[in-house]
């Protein structure tokens, strides 16, 4: 396995790199160098360390959700400072100037951000690697603060799952009055719950699993239904304004739809395939509702988000994790065994060294 | 054909109703008696008449895009006087309770509406009569002011294929400075093309047909873009901030939603059918779009709609015909061959005495 930066590479399917392209790039002017903490886990790390969307160019360094210490500044760094807890996410660049980046939205780049990991740098078109290792370089536009009063550890997830919940409860303006759904508690599930909560919403948890309830209550539901359970799919027709739907695999969204007000929204954020089976487009017309989808979050409603966290005391849930341990924290994410994420402590990658 | 009032009834494959329950009802105190001058023939007719959406109760008569002038009116009746001009569309009633009803939506009653036809009376429970008729009794809250302004035969079709296009750009507030695409040049595509120049979007049609563009032109499109033609459907990649679609049938909304900007929205009205081809839900995800449904539009709607449409000078393009025609129509319409709507004269029917 290619690795001479100390950094830990997935499975190498081509050939390695030329050494040159496998380093990190020297800090330009607006860089930030990160000594990195801590590195969430997110499904996303297995999809691309497997080539399971296709695309991986290996040697892939996944990782983006990442918290760490600033380490050194480029000369026309303005933000940040050597010592500062800072994190970075799923992107480190963007064009900078479509309309989608002049809003802050950045994650619908209309020229596609420069993702974290598997992606190209666009000045110097070398591969980025993610934060399963000692370091990462940033433009400092895309590098957070994490305030004080956020565990550090906690407040890793929330740079990808914490923030893909977040933006778009945020900005369908989700907050009292509002009865709001969330689909399945995992990573994503029990940040959605833990941001309804805390936005004012009344929370419903739909899930498969009865012995969920009270891990869900913990989490913030104000309400617990077993989306098998027909009777109890039919007490809660017509009851919800927002589902955010977490389930990242093809499953059936009519059920769900026929929960929702009219004006209802069902918001995937989780499911990156054809939406099958079928939606009907009478649960649609009748009721004037929307399927809608979500990516991430914004550069600056992620600094919300950490914001808000810090202010109404709000983590991930986590699971610490030495390196060592990635493929086994794997095997047991695709069983959904982990309460609610794994979070890499990364001065374990030491040990290897 | 069981005929006791003159009325045109569509094939009646089950015996025919006992004969009091096919008269129209004596008329309450908030009724008017409407003597129909013209009615509009909408596809839920066909459909309707010949059960392809099942539940037809024969005999059917239908008919929902009704122009006639009052003949009388109950004593609580307060909004019209006999010789009115008026209007009725889709529904005769609704719950008038409901939070949808309650804004005015009765469109979406959760206790349903009671439709014009095909319906049962929430009252007396017997069969609602649509419009292929000499008259007509409804509630007044169910009736619409035909302004003067309006050429009561271009009226006829406002008030179901109108108001369906009408309502969702009104209710996503399309305006000047939003690019609109329409998808489909029919009874419903035609009206949406009008309404959407009116309000002063840029507006694009969507059309299998290259010999649509002139006419297209003429009806209010900036732009044709031919759907057929991958090459003119990347050049209008991430153009449009709305797409009002106007197809009855499954086809492939994917092309389209590539075709909408950052938190564009694609609506369908013409589609009752499982949403197949799949929608790819990473086509929502990159780019926070929505596909949503709207149904007809409520009667406070409605009415804003044939006042717009008097300031204007907007009626439907149609083609009159006889009663003893429709067969002939019904068939032409499944071939598209209408420009763009039947409207019945429906002094015809006394030919028939």
């Amino acid at each position: 396995m290619a690795q001479n930066i100390r950094g830990y590479a997935a499975q190498s399917a081509t050939a390695p790199l030329a050494p040159h392209q496998f380093e990190r790039r020297d800090p330009r002017p607006d860089d930030v160098v990160i000594d990195i903490l801590y590195c969430g886990v997110c499904h996303s790390d297995i999809h691309t360390a497997r080539n399971e969307w296709g695309g991986s160019k290996y040697p892939v360094v996944p990782g983006h959700e990442i918290i760490g210490r600033v380490a050194s500044v480029g000369d026309k760094v303005t933000k940040f400072k050597v010592g500062d807890m800072v994190g970075v996410g799923c992107m480190v660049d963007s064009c900078q100037h479509c309309d989608a980046c002049n809003q802050g939205l950045e994650q619908y780049c209309e020229e596609v951000p420069t993702f974290t990991y598997n992606s190209l740098d666009r000045h110097d078109k070398r591969p980025t690697f993610g934060g399963y290792s000692e370091r990462i370089v940033s433009s400092e536009k895309f590098v957070l603060r994490i305030p004080d009063g956020v565990d550090p550890k906690a407040a890793a997830p929330l740079l990808c799952a914490g923030i893909t919940t977040w933006s778009p409860l945020r900005h369908w303006k989700i907050s009292k009055g509002h009865k709001v759904a969330i689909i399945g508690l995992g990573g994503l599930g029990h940040m959605g719950l833990k941001f309804a909560k805390a936005m004012g919403a009344d929370v419903t948890l739909f899930t498969r699993s009865p012995d969920k309830e009270e891990e869900a209550r913990r989490l913030g539901a104000d309400h617990v239904v077993l989306s098998t359970d027909p009777k109890q799919m039919e007490a809660v027709g017509r009851s919800f304004d927002f589902i955010l739907d977490t389930v990242p695999h093809q499953h059936d969204l009519n059920p769900y739809l026929a929960t929702l007000k009219l004006d209802g929204i069902h918001v995937l954020v989780g499911l990156v395939e054809p939406i099958e089976p079928a939606v009907h487009a009478g649960g649609l017309i009748f009721g004037r509702r929307s399927v809608a989808g979500s990516l991430i979050g914004g550069i600056p409603e992620t600094q919300e988000m950490l914001d808000f966290c810090a202010k109404h005391g709000i983590g991930s849930d986590i699971e610490m994790i030495n390196i060592q341990d990635i493929n086994e924290a794997y095997a047991r994410m695709l069983k959904s065994d982990v309460r609610y994420r794994f979070v890499i402590d990364m001065a374990s990658l030491k040990k290897e060294a």
